[in-house]
């Protein structure tokens, strides 16, 4: 077996330093806007990054052989390079007093999961609190896929990259060419955010709000700019939220098929379908479940379709303090943490089309067990599923157990309670951000000590890696020679 | 494809009906023996099976054609009818006032789960609790696999109704003739019930308790004959306990290699050295964490062993108030029952050689995810486990989450909290019993609704037989033509 590429790895790490001292450079303009002086922290940082991103890559790698396990590695290590980095401005300008919770709430914002440990937002500068979202709108289409819509990087390595860093059971090119997909994908992202900031800007909402809470919808992440999330707002301003939190959830793919004029194949996805049904089914059954605590069913049905969307799209605002909602209605959410949103969406969980797999190849087996000589296919959109799509899927399954589970166990040494525990590491996991329990939808997270931190923090990086990178970075076996 | 044969799942679950009925006269022999007027009851419901099912098994099917369908539709339908049956006499004799508790009661001793609803059961007669213990010990090795041992049942249909009754991942059979391994079985599960019987006796309980208790340990199914459980044993009684449920999880073809002198196979089980591991492990965690609860290090290691052993045999014995030991410890607790005890043992949950199956599966799909040119095949034992064992686990792992999160569903309609929702049915679904949340260790179902009961039952039944029986008897595809 050949030993891994280390210098292909440390030549696309040095791209993402690079990179991300381009991106610093944004918040650095709103602090000229605004004439806060916490801009110069992140002007120091971005040229950090910028020089030691640029010295970095002059040492051209040696070697441009590049596997399945140098694209897991390299997405692990940059997503991890990119927290911290991104962690050094919320910590250096003294606005987060540690570096752990800075460095959560980065993996907090990069993962799109919105969970924080700070417990008033508002205090923060509009540069921070700028950063803090933007990191939302960088994670929610992934950091690989923006390298690879800009950068010229030639050779066989983007398809590893881009099937290691795109949420969802397969991934299909749009185009033959992968920089020419991920160009796509960014160009209908960018469409959507800029559609979402004149809708927001229509509803009466400031400029800036606009766009950091934007870049919070967008990329399913929920980070707000207010204490109380969404409450505060009008009515038509959290339809929009709701409007765009649920076209956020949908596969990026279907919209390019939407553009090109296949709008019948964007109808025969039996994933948009069943995504659709469930929403407004879970929100049909909530509102009748919590029509009492409202003047009428018409804002029983906001609030509930309002929190199912950013529930089931993993974003995690709130208009209400659902903690507070009948267990029937609690349960329906957590069920809706597990399940996710889309494949190809900015959303995390398990994802729709997961469900519709596993569904289909339990009925599968059962037909099987009960009549063995018919052997049957498993069908999507009219098409065969591949048997290694399916089997992943399943591992895919035990492995998502298997993590929740350990998780669980690692933060029951903590002081919280095991219903805590537990929605914590499913709202961790599936990139979401508020969970039940203690730390209910109004709470944050900073009560929980370091080593529960870090652990949260593999969850998010893990559920929005989807698993196997994480795990990958992680197994002795991947290092050695 | 041909239609279900009807008659020939007729004639069995009239044989079914007879043996119930000739179980019912061991009560009754127990009612004479203390005078007590509850054996008339049993005697009427004894002698109406008998004369039903010797009736209806004149009636020979018209063909013996009999599939793995037939094999898991008779199960399921075999273990509903001798639960309907076996609830009777509670509820005719009065001591359970409603049916569907009857009910609860008797599917919760079959399937060896041990959840009650009596708030106090020492006030029941000595007939009764014979019996509500008596089910447990049917229901631990299976009631079809009695039915192969005592009954010359010939044709093709043995492997498919021992198949959908054993638990675990693969069915071996120890001899070529499966009524040769029925009875091996049974003779093992004899001995191991009488030597249980006679530790307890010279431990200083009375014949009575040593017989109810060892149905119930045995059986690994948790019903007491004191409120307390076992609390108010001796701990050398408590000991005892301890060591025949460990002995109870095990494997019982192991005892069988054991016997023709293959000691090196039992050493080689790997399912085995991790079963004891996971105990031994679990135990030493768990009094590291409560030893401030104990006066010291021996007594906490004591309790903290019976607990161990009693949730991961599914048994479900308390010797103390679990529910208000640390957080910690009550995680590890909960996974226990999760995962469960050895395949083939009486013990239920996922079986401890699913989870190295599944293990190893993760494993190879890491590593084929990373090199993707080579393929591994599991090993287990120094074999290769078939790929339709390996997919079927897997296939298992998603049913069983999603039957899992469906029953959470169906309970939150009830007034109960998320946790006690959560760990209700695992303990039912797992057929431990007694489980955390406000129905604690000590508490008990009978706050449940009777939908919810409902629920509870069909996990429980679904559980012991191992999800597929039931499921495919309400599939609708099972009963189309």
């Amino acid at each position: 077996m050949e030993s891994m590429n280390h210098s292909i790895i440390r030549y696309i790490l040095c791209r993402v330093i690079e990179l991300t001292g381009v991106l610093l450079l944004l918040p650095v303009l709103v602090s000229v806007f605004y004439r806060e002086k916490q801009g110069f922290v992140f002007l120091f940082v971005a040229l950090c990054c910028l020089l030691a991103g640029n010295i970095g890559k002059r040492m051209k790698p040696k070697s441009t052989v590049f596997y399945a396990r140098e694209g897991f590695v390299t997405v692990s290590l940059s997503w991890i390079v990119i927290s911290m980095i991104g962690a050094l401005p919320f910590f250096l300008t003294g606005e987060i007093s540690s570096y752990v919770d800075a460095l959560f709430e980065t993996v907090s914002g990069l993962t799109t999961t919105g969970g924080t440990i700070l417990n008033d937002v508002e205090t923060l500068s509009y540069t921070t609190q700028f950063w803090r979202c933007f990191t939302h709108w960088i994670g929610g289409m992934g950091v690989l896929v923006l390298i690879m819509a800009i950068l010229p990087l030639s050779g066989s390595y983007n398809m590893h990259l881009m099937r290691a860093e795109s949420p969802g059971p397969s991934v299909g090119k749009l185009v033959p060419k992968v920089r020419t997909t991920a160009m796509i994908l960014y160009g209908i992202y960018i469409v959507i955010t800029c559609s979402a900031i004149i809708a927001l800007c229509l509803s009466g909402l400031p400029l800036y709000e606009s766009a950091t809470l934007t870049f919070s919808t967008v990329g399913t992440g929920g980070f707000g700019v207010l204490n109380s999330s969404i409450a505060d707002y009008s009515t038509v301003t959290q339809s929009i939220f709701t409007v765009f939190m649920i076209l956020c959830g949908v596969n990026f793919n279907l919209y390019y098929l939407f553009l090109i004029r296949k709008p019948k194949e964007v109808f025969k996805s039996e994933e948009l379908r069943l995504y659709l049904g469930v929403l407004f089914v879970s929100a049909v059954l909530i509102t009748l479940n919590i029509r009492g605590d409202f003047k009428n069913l018409y804002a029983a049905f906001h609030h509930a379709l309002f929190q199912v969307a950013s529930i089931m799209t993993t974003t995690g605002f709130t208009t209400v303090d659902f903690g507070k909602w009948p267990e029937f209605s609690k349960t329906i959410l957590f069920l809706l943490m597990l399940l996710g949103a889309c494949a190809g969406s900015t959303g995390g969980g398990f994802k729709v089309s997961r469900l519709l797999i596993a569904v289909k190849s339990i009925r599968n087996e059962l037909s099987y067990v009960v009549h063995p000589r018919s052997i049957k296919k498993v069908h999507m959109d009219g098409r065969t599923v591949p048997e290694t799509v399916i089997k992943s899927t399943q591992v895919y399954v035990m492995t998502y157990v298997a993590v929740y589970l350990f998780s669980v166990l690692a933060l029951a040494i903590d002081r919280f309670d095991f219903a805590t525990d537990f929605t914590a590491v499913a709202a961790n996991l599936n990139n979401i951000g508020p969970c039940l329990g203690q730390i209910g939808p109004t709470g944050n997270y900073a009560g929980y000590s370091v080593f529960s931190k870090f652990v949260l923090m593999f969850d998010m990086l893990t559920g929005r890696l989807e698993l196997f990178p994480m795990l990958i970075l992680f197994s002795l076996k991947t290092w050695k020679r």
